[in-house]
């Protein structure tokens, strides 16, 4: 079953997906003036909504943006999600900018909703090859320098994208992100995780500034149904080579299986990555 | 005399400048995921255009951005300076983004022309007070990892406007960013340039992956009719509080001297100042 994009706009509702709705001179476009969250759609609704919605709420104190009350946001994300085909596996978008430059405010909002790509799909049985790549930041940096919006998730995502499409002409599937001092960070749109002495771990973001996962929260917070314990810790790329198991997560993506890095095969739990995408819920 | 914003797309010329001319899957909105030029516009015209869109050019080869021929661009940015009335001082945004996530292309292309800001145009002759901060990054970094895009101009400027707003949170005007190894480089907007033994100095930017400055390139390249030579130097924020004098250019801003940095008074070269916005045309 396929699905045709759906996008509503705050206050407006459903729109034409073609339709123009931001201004040309929008500080979401001008200047990646704003914040945005990505959810899976499953069953007709926005998987681990709250989660998203507090964390968009973070954001939007990082940069001092008036995001409108999260009841609004409720509504607009239930508007969207009405005129998605309930049987469809999608990825929904809520978007907040600063809006028109002449402002102060109001600020964009809107919501998108699109079908999950194939490839995104395959990636969950079939793993990903990964590539490491600097980020050029000590991985303790960003807590003490605000202005470099560490835990925020804004629009300004080109380095992100940069960083996937230097992997991907690089023969691999996807970007690992090392600090300065030679920690493993996180993907450019993915947390990671990985499995030694029955634990599942991830880094800690309020340390380094990375993203908070919500797929590796909820994954970390029901590792006892794995029958594992959950942790976080700093690790290198030398030293996942040595765990029994790594993945990306994020919420669209679910899981995937990092299988190898910099060219280099790495363990692949197959049976423990089949538990954990039923336990996320990705078929 | 005042003037209303123009804004101008690609293939279809002027439109009402509250007109929504971008979907709400434009990737310029969902992922900071364009490019842009801004020139300052005087007597009707975008000065040094052709400058800028060789910056695009470049710009859009770092991004893989499949950027129009520059005969349409120039084409538009005449459509949009047609609007505007010649004797009122403005800036011409010339943005160009992925386009709809649906894709590949066509890429998203229009121009905004608007007013410059007052405290702009107030800044260039009182000069502004400038606070440091860490770009986090070594200073020769980014010419050897491409995935962090050093070099292009970028719409994912929310670290720079958040930079900016820092520096405005704690009593300054803008900011200077610093590389992890105590190297000014450029601010988040502006280029920095300095007076030292006759010579008028900036950052080297192939050598460091900051933004080419335009303006600051035009002024070094005319400074014997200020009677002084120009050079490229790496320099510390100690060895900038030695110098004779100590500015930032921006296309729009022109020239603004830094009456200080980090609370500490700066030499300032008010004759010099006023020369040099003679030499860039800025009254």
């Amino acid at each position: 079953v396929s699905a045709e994009r759906v996008v509503a706009v705050l206050g407006r509702g459903v729109v034409p997906p073609g339709t123009p709705i931001l201004r040309g001179d929008d500080l979401g476009v001008l200047r990646g003036d704003g914040i945005f969250e990505t959810a899976h759609v499953r069953g007709g609704t926005a998987w681990l909504l709250e989660q998203h919605l507090d964390r968009m709420e973070r954001s939007a104190a990082l940069l001092e943006l008036a995001l409108p009350h999260r009841d609004s946001l409720a509504e607009l994300v239930g508007q969207a999600l009405a005129a998605w085909p309930a049987e469809v596996e999608g990825s929904i978008r809520l978007v907040c900018t600063r809006g028109a430059e002449i402002g102060p405010g109001p600020v964009t909002v809107f919501a998108t909703v699109a079908p999950v790509p194939a490839a995104v799909v395959a990636a969950r049985t079939a793993g990903i090859a990964v590539r490491t790549a600097t980020i050029g930041l000590p991985a303790e940096l960003r807590p003490g320098t605000p202005w470099l919006l560490g835990g925020a998730k804004t629009v300004s995502y080109a380095v992100n994208l940069a960083t996937q499409r230097w992997a991907q002409d690089n023969g691999a599937d996807d970007a690992l992100w090392v600090s300065a001092d030679g920690y493993a960070l996180e993907g450019p749109t993915s947390t990671l995780v990985w499995l030694a002495d029955a634990t599942l771990w991830t880094v800690p973001a309020p340390r380094t500034g990375i993203l908070a996962g919500i797929t590796a929260r909820y994954l970390l917070d029901h590792a006892d149904a794995l029958g594992l314990r959950a942790g976080e810790a700093m690790v290198t790329p030398a030293q996942l080579r040595r765990t029994e198991g790594v993945w990306f997560t994020a919420s669209v993506r679910g899981v995937a299986a990092l299988t190898s890095l910099d060219g280099d095969p790495l363990p692949v739990a197959a049976e423990l990555s089949a538990r954990i995408r039923e336990l996320l819920g990705f078929s």
